[in-house]
């Protein structure tokens, strides 16, 4: 299992998700979101293959990898962006505006007919 | 410390290394060679600065790291090169041709004037 540590930060507007993944290809990154509410990403890591090489060393763990992230309720999933570079991938949801706070409703105070007319 | 894992491997010809430093900056990594004996990789991973940003978790490992790994007798220090790609920096440092086996010398062998001519 390759190791993929992650950092969550919210930022105004926007929940930011930062991956480790180094060596990974564009290709191999898979960004889903799952019963509307779970951010998942999967992916692979692998070691190049050449039978003439012999390793004195293996410390980077290759192999599958998946993370689940739970999403606010206000997570706009129609504006979801992903971008790796530098090995770090960074998936960017926005937030939905908080609605507007409904306005009380004002009713008209008549001046009632009075009987004492 | 940010975590650095490496992978070194022999291929023909060559000391290949590996080391997995997502999010680094070209620029912050160094890449030198100590006492003609030890390839020293250093650098620097960073969080983006962002005061308006609130962190829900903070998985990835930041700060200054530094390997150190020893190079061969055969290892020649003048054909080392470094390319940092998808967060992982590679450093091919070729090794010398082996010496030429030292052919033994013949001695020619002449006839000797025999006395017995």
């Amino acid at each position: 299992m390759a190791s993929t540590p992650a950092d969550v930060k919210e930022v105004p507007g926007a929940l930011v998700f930062e991956i480790d993944m180094p060596g990974a290809k564009t290709g191999e990154i898979k960004v889903q979101v799952e019963d509307d509410h779970t951010l998942v990403v999967s992916g692979e890591r692998r070691r190049a293959e050449d039978k003439e090489a012999k390793y004195q060393r293996m410390e980077r763990r290759m192999g599958k990898f998946m993370r689940r992230f739970p999403l606010p309720e206000d997570a706009n999933l129609e504006a979801i962006t992903a971008c790796f570079e530098e090995g770090v991938l960074t998936v960017r949801v926005e937030k939905k505006p908080p609605p507007e706070p409904k306005k009380a409703k004002t009713i008209e105070v008549k001046v009632g007919g009075s009987s004492e007319g």
